[in-house]
């Protein structure tokens, strides 16, 4: 095992950052004095790690040269307030926030392009992409050399808790609402997302594309390394509390072996394939789960250069602090 | 109004069944002699229609010389062990169950194909497509013009009523057993649906395509008069009760222009355009209403020659009952 390192985990009381300490001790993960940083609201309450209870301060007033290693997950904003800050201080960060530009630091998935961490320079900046982007990355990744890729269409159906804890609640308490037939009042929805779909996640630019849409189109070019690749992109809402699912569509130049797409998919890193015939769900496969499920691998009705996906995998989880903590233990071997 | 006419309803007391009654009273649809009819289970019950109550029988016992048309809505094995004795009893029919075969009836969506019912002649056969095949070929039928189209994309969310009333009750119960922390048995689905999305409706054939899946692709076909269209289709079933969703992304040869497909698409019988930047939902738009609800109408985030567009439409009403009976009133208008 590698030297005990200190860190600091910036939004510890939120989904992601619950996860992500849970995953630190599960992984036994070098983790030396741990901080774990929030806002002023849950300042003071405790979670628990190695059995222990470790308070919960604020970020505000916090001294980022008492860590090496800190993980950002608290929203874009207070990224982009500590960001430099941490980096001043001689502290390397990983961010789940999606606020860190390209240029300044790259979008890792382990299992797709950890080439890009072997110019990495102590204090570092690397991000782990959304989770439609790192799911995305990890299954078509081993597929790169078997089908041409020509364009990617994906109907990416999130999870609430893609939003957060109020979102999770607010699912819970309309479903009650409407089962008990009392009036409904959406409050962190603007609608109603019990027994609904809500064809749009975050408010759109003016050309209709949502900050979700374009940071999945954005962030899996750069971790395949395919800058111009074509990429469809719609984020749905669906009533799911954990557990993202994507409808995929890949077009080749050329007919697609499924024998052979199987068989990649089968022996990759990070991917549970199921049996023809049967399909993963967030629910009943992905959640809690360290891989991304994979089903209905089939072409299309009558296009043999066209190739069907399901996937499903823990947003919270796979799509985001299980990964982040995976280029963390990359990056710490050589670095820190 | 035209001279009122005899007519069956099989399988009256489904979830289509009902909603053909009650769509035949509000148009005012000339109905002479209205006779329900359902298996032996629901035989003696009684349906409502223009304030009195119709008494529902068993169809085994129908004399189909008794009508000039029939509705047949109560699955493919009652379609095909009935049809050809209404028609030798000289009785039409449209189909709403997809067990017709194309050479023998014509699949008809007014806003799309009216042309294909002047060849047709008295007892004549006719199909109502499925409700995803009814509302892509609403929306896409008026942008032929404008958009060369090259491959259409679809993911489409069912409601579990595409299954019928047994779907509906299960996710309901579902539902309340989850929230209340009882163990969950499920029975209609296989797994848990509630919370949950199942990426397949239907057994898959050998190549992993669902019937709902090939028929999308078929029938979207022949109603556009465009047999070699490239589509690729995916049907999932989310936990939503009524009211399909649909995500879609066409790709043509050239830049769309935005401003004409908005314009057509306002244009359009049988379409509810919402304003940019809003977006429509099953259950807050389409449910109960006439028309298939379009928002999100965009291009690719960086593709010009792509067209994404969001659809929802009532399943049980624009996308069958209400489409049978638009058909039914062309051709009653000529032949009966
Ligand atoms: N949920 C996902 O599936 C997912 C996946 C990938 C990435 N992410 C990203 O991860 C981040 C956290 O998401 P989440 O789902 O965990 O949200 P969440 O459950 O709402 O938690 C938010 C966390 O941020 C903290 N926070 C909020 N405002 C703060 C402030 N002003 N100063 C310091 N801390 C503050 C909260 O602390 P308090 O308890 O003090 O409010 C809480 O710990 C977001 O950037 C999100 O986009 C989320
Ligand atoms: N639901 C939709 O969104 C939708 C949309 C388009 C097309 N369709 C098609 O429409 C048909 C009906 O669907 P649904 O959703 O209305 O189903 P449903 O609610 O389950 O109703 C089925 C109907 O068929 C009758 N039926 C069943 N077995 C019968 C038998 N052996 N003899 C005579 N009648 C029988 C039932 O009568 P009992 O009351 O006696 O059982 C009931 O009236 C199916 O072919 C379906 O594929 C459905």
């Amino acid at each position: 095992m590698s030297q005990p390192i200190d860190i600091a985990v910036i939004g510890a009381t939120g989904i992601v950052g619950e996860t992500l300490v849970q995953i630190l001790e599960e992984r036994d993960f070098p983790v030396g004095n741990l901080h774990l940083l929030a806002s002023s609201e849950s300042a003071g309450s405790s979670v628990l790690f190695r059995n222990k209870n470790v308070r919960v301060r604020e970020v505000d007033e916090f001294d980022f040269s008492k860590v090496k290693l800190a993980f950002f997950a608290a929203g874009p904003a207070i990224t982009l307030s500590y960001a430099a800050r941490a980096h001043a201080a001689g502290c390397s960060l990983v961010d789940l926030s999606g606020a860190l530009p390209a240029d300044q630091a790259p979008q890792v998935v382990p299992e797709a392009n950890t080439d890009v961490l072997a110019g990495l320079k102590v204090p570092f900046q690397v991000c782990s992409p959304s989770p439609s982007a790192t799911t995305l990355a990890v299954v078509l990744a081993p597929l790169l050399d078997l089908v041409d890729l020509q364009y990617v269409h994906v109907t990416a159906s999130l999870a609430v808790s893609a939003q957060g804890r109020e979102a999770v609640a607010e699912l819970a308490r309309q479903t009650t609402e409407l089962l008990n037939m009392r009036p409904l009042e959406p409050t962190f929805f603007d609608r109603q997302m019990a027994f609904n779909l809500l064809a749009q996640v975050g408010t759109p630019d003016a050309h209709g594309h949502t900050l979700l849409e374009k940071r999945l189109v954005r962030e899996l070019r750069q971790v395949l390394a395919k800058p111009s690749l074509k990429i469809s992109a719609t984020c749905v809402q669906a009533p799911v509390f954990f557990g993202d699912s994507f409808s995929v569509t890949l077009q080749s130049t050329n007919a697609v072996d499924l024998e052979q797409v199987n068989a990649a998919l089968e022996d990759a890193e990070g991917i549970e394939l199921v049996e023809a015939g049967d399909y993963p769900t967030a629910v009943g496969d992905a959640v809690g789960q360290d891989v991304v499920y994979v089903g209905r691998v089939r072409s299309g009705v009558d296009e043999p250069s066209e190739l069907n996906l399901w996937l499903t995998s823990d947003n919270v989880r796979k799509g985001a602090a299980l990964n982040a903590v995976q280029v963390a233990e990359l990056l710490i071997k050589d670095l820190l």
